[in-house]
This record gives C-alpha cells, sequence and structure tokens, in this order.
C-alpha cells in the first residue's frame, strides 16, 4: 500500500503500488534474504522520486500508458534505494526505515554488491525504456553528478572555511540532481517541448534543493533535543546549511567549536545555540522558502490540470515541517 | 606503457596504451585527489579485458577503426576498475599494486563512491558507443550476472558442504561474465554472424573460468609457503577449488579443520598438506587444463590470422604458470 502521504491521490497511488509491486519483481534474485532486504527496503516508502516522475509526465501532448511508465517510475526509486543501501554503509548507520540496515544484517560486503547489484537494475530499466541516444538517456547517465556531489562532500567534511557556494554545488548533485531527472524524464516521455522540459527541469531542481534543506533543517532540530547525543553529521564533519551559514558569516565562537579534534555535548549545544540565537537558523529556512517559491512560481507556468495542483499542494505541505 | 606482458605484440599494445590515455581522460573529476588514484588503478595493470576485446574485434566482417574501438575497450577495463575499488574495501586490502588502496587512504566513504562512480562512468560509455536496443547492450547490462554472482558467494562462505557446481556458478558469474562480454562485445562490433558470436562467448567464458581457477590456485601456492599467515580467504570462509574439491569428496579431516570457529597457522598448514597429498591441487590444475584446452580448440575454429595466433599464445603463458 502506497505510503499515507499520497491519500488525497488515489489515482496517482495506484500507480505507486504498481511501481513497488514491478521493483518487488525485478530484484528475485537466488539470495532469497538479500532480495527480502531489498524487497522491505522498497515497501512503504514516500516514493518521491516516482511520485514526481508520474507528475510531470501529465503535461506533455503524449499521454502515455501506466504500463510505459512504471518501469522508468520504478528505475528512479530503485536508483534512490542503491545509494541509500551505499550510504548506511558509509555512515554505518543502524536502522533505516526502523529496521535494522542491510549491513547490520549482511556484512558491508553484501550490502555493497546489493547496492551496485541495483545500480545495474537501474541502467537496465532506462536503457529498455528510453529511447537510445536522445538526451533524456544521456541525462538519465548523467548520474555521474550526483557521484561527484558526494565525491565533491570530502572537500568540504571538517572544513571550516566551507561556503554556501561549495554547500549548493554540492547538494545540488547529491540531492537535486535525482529530483531534476524525474521532472525531466516526466516530461520527456510525455513529448514535451524543449520549453517545457527546460521548465520541468528547472522545478524538479529547486524542489530537491528545498527538500534536501529541510531535511537538514529538521535533522538540526532532531539534534537540539535534550539529552540527544552529539550530532552525528556535525561530529563527522559534515555541516549542513545552518552551520555553513555560521561558518561563512565568520562567527568566531562557531568556528572555535568546530575546529575541536572531537565534540562533546556540552560543545554540541553551545553551537546549538548559536544558530538559533544568531539567526542562521531562520535564515536557513529562509533559503528554503525561497527555493520551494521559484518552484511554485515555474509550477504555475505549466498546463493546469490536476496533477500541477497536486504539486503545489504537495510542495506547500513539504515546507510547512519546518514552520 | 602497455604492461610488457604485451611487448610481443606491439600494435596492441598500442592500441592498450590509447585506452589507457582516453581512460585518464574521461575520469579526470574535480576532486584531484580522487582522481590521481583511479588514474593510478588504471596504469600498467595487464589490461586483459580490454586486450581480448581487441582481438575477438578482429573475427568479424567490418573492420572497426581503433578510435571506434577504444572506447569501447575503456570501459571493459573502467568495469573492472570499479570491482576492484569495492572488493578492496570488502576485503579491507591495504595494497592493490603494490600501492595503497583507494579505501585505506580516503576511507571507504570515497572508494565506496569512487566505485560507483565508475560504473556509472562504465554505463555511459557503452551506451554511448553500443547501438541500442542489440543484445550486445542487454549483454553489457547484464553486469547483473557479475554481481549476482558475487552475492552468490554468501552462500558458499563458511559453508562445508559446498560443492564444485556452487563454486562454477558462482566464478561464471563473478569472473567468467566479464571475459565473456569482453570477447562478446568484440565480435558484436566487428559485424560477426550469429555463430561467430556464440563461438567468441564460449570461448570468453572459458577463458574466464580458467583464469579464476589458475588464480585460485596460485593463491593456494603463496599461502602454503613456509612463515606465511593463514591465508586470508580461508579465514573468512571463502574456499578456493582446491578446499571445494576436498570438501566434496568427504575428506573428514579436512571437513573438521575448516569447520572450526577461528584457523590458526597449523590448522593451515593441516589443511594444505591435505590439499596436497590427496591430490585436491593436482585435481585442480587438471580442471583449469580442461577449460583452457577447450578454449583453444574453440579459437581453433576461428578465422584464421594474428590474432587467432595471439590468442593461444597467451592462453598458453596462462596455464602455464601452474606447471
Amino acid at each position: 500500500m502506497a505510503n499515507s502521504i499520497w491519500k488525497s491521490y488515489p489515482q496517482l497511488g495506484e500507480k505507486l503500488d504498481l511501481t513497488t509491486e514491478f521493483i518487488h519483481q525485478q530484484v528475485k534474485i537466488n539470495n532469497l534474504e538479500i532480495s527480502s532486504m531489498i524487497v522491505d527496503l522498497t515497501s512503504g516508502g514516500k516514493m518521491l522520486r516516482p511520485a514526481f516522475f508520474l507528475l510531470f509526465s501529465e503535461f506533455g501532448e503524449e499521454k502515455k500508458t501506466t504500463q510505459e511508465l512504471i518501469p522508468l517510475a520504478a528505475s528512479l526509486e530503485i536508483l534512490h534505494v542503491a545509494t541509500l543501501i551505499h550510504d548506511d554503509v558509509i555512515d554505518d548507520s543502524p536502522l533505516r526505515r526502523s529496521k535494522p540496515t542491510l549491513h547490520t544484517k549482511y556484512g558491508s560486503r553484501n550490502a555493497i554488491y546489493a547496492g551496485d547489484y541495483l545500480f545495474t537494475l537501474y541502467f537496465e530499466l532506462i536503457s529498455k525504456n528510453l529511447e537510445s541516444n536522445t538526451d533524456i538517456l544521456r541525462n538519465a547517465l548523467s548520474m555521474k553528478k550526483i557521484l561527484i556531489g558526494e565525491l565533491d562532500q570530502m572537500l568540504i567534511n571538517f572544513n571550516v572555511e566551507s561556503t554556501t557556494e561549495m554547500y549548493f554545488k554540492e547538494i545540488s548533485g547529491k540531492t537535486a540532481e535525482l529530483f531534476s531527472l524525474s521532472a525531466t524524464m516526466g516530461a520527456v516521455v510525455s513529448g514535451g517541448s524543449q520549453e517545457l522540459i527546460e521548465r520541468c527541469k528547472k522545478i524538479g531542481h529547486n524542489i530537491g534543493m528545498a527538500f534536501q534543506i529541510i531535511d537538514d533543517i529538521l535533522d538540526f532540530g532532531n539534534s537540539s533535543q535534550i539529552g540527544k547525543p552529539v550530532h552525528e553529521d556535525l561530529k563527522n564533519g559534515v555541516y549542513s546549511l545552518p552551520y555553513i551559514l555560521g561558518l561563512e558569516a565568520g562567527n568566531k565562537e562557531l568556528i572555535e567549536i568546530l575546529s575541536k579534534n572531537s565534540l562533546n555535548s556540552e560543545d554540541d549545544s553551545r553551537a546549538t545555540n548559536i544558530i538559533v540565537d544568531e539567526g542562521y537558523l531562520n535564515k536557513a529556512k529562509d533559503i528554503a522558502k525561497k527555493y520551494t517559491d521559484q518552484a511554485v512560481s515555474e509550477i504555475d507556468e505549466l498546463p493546469e490540470n490536476s496533477s500541477q495542483r497536486a504539486l503545489k499542494a504537495i510542495i506547500k505541505r513539504l515546507v510547512n515541517r519546518i514552520k
């Protein structure tokens, strides 16, 4: 059953259920244990990327059948889950969606290979289902950008001279690229004009940027609760936008704290106070709002239909989470 | 400069140098440190897979230019290096080609993403350079088989009831698939008939099977030298062919040793003696020879030319290493 966030959109929810079913058929491999962990990982999630793809496929001239759309919708979720599995190995996260992560249960070896396997599945699906030698296939392969974003993050980690420019570049690859691809792919398969495709690409990018920043802000909120352990990302030198804003503003106390070799919970709460009191948190919220506002005003230019209305409602709900 | 194993084949060596150059142009990314580690990893290796691809591209009716062949030759080496990087993270190997491994120098995080990045580069190159919707593109994507082979290995690890059937199935995916793909791709791009393509596929498979078994035998030789630490694979429950033959034959002493929770060097040398004295090592050598003999007799059926002679010579040298 599709995630409850889609309950106001029963037709979309139905297509997402079919997408999940399709994914489960694809990941059947000999190794039943790993197969069933992948099935778990692709069940009950929000499926934002397939959902955006399906919504954006309603704006072009050509009406595609659900059967034609499902494999592409599935490919986007498969790519997303592949990156989640590798991310969990990298961060050594014990849980994902309240269940033990794949590497915790079967070791890093099998988790890395399972991720690689899903990458392959993604490429197989798009090369079978997208017309070849088109810009969109090249675009889909530009998953390279996502990985370059991840590798660029190395340049930011533990770097108290990190700037918002570096941060935006990084999340533009790491997160926004896949949202942008989902939107663009929708426009392309529905036979959209070049103008429409460009617009959808921008909208996807802006939604993705907003999504990552909102995630950063929510994470910050969780970490600043009393009694919580030192924020994991902060300990690993991964600075989210509120911290980057403080560092870029040259806040001496914050730079001093983050320059320490290891952070204890007192350091963490001192840093938290700076972020809130000096207004860096609010500034991050403003930036998230700027991206969603941009997305909404571009969506207003799309053909008017139920997908257009759904997109606006979803984005509104997204940004309301940080109010 | 191409690896010295190609010094008798100057034309091939030259094409391999161009392939290396092409790879280095492709892997240029922002992150100069990681970029230069990838350059290192793709320099001076044997480049067996591109070499086989180039040799097998001489048997069809169409003569392709070097320029047309290089990107595909490069893609095969890039895929190989991607798997090496992930394998090194998985095995936590400190060195590769006498240099620190990528994960040792930049952490598992960057090594996993660097491998993912190379996978993407591979898919990008083949989808740009192979005609779409052909069997060969689907075949190239059947890299899935390689990963399913890796995941199947989990079923063999620490399993003293492992059989040669399980082992052959596993290495057929893990190693032989990429050799088979290299040979098939060569036959296809040179416009070979279906019969030729099928033959090259079989030859590639047999070479790959022989290659892995010979590697197993050489590894066994290294591990059985006096003063060497307990063989790493054995400690990790990864049984190579000589051990599998002993287990399958139901050798009670061997089963007893390998069933222990942890192995010391005395266990290792006892197991080594069993493998040698009971003839399991020689049996493994016979099996390797069977695969190379099969490959050679199929190569005899290929059109006679300098590539055909080169293939036979290379295979002969391969099997001579275990004499």
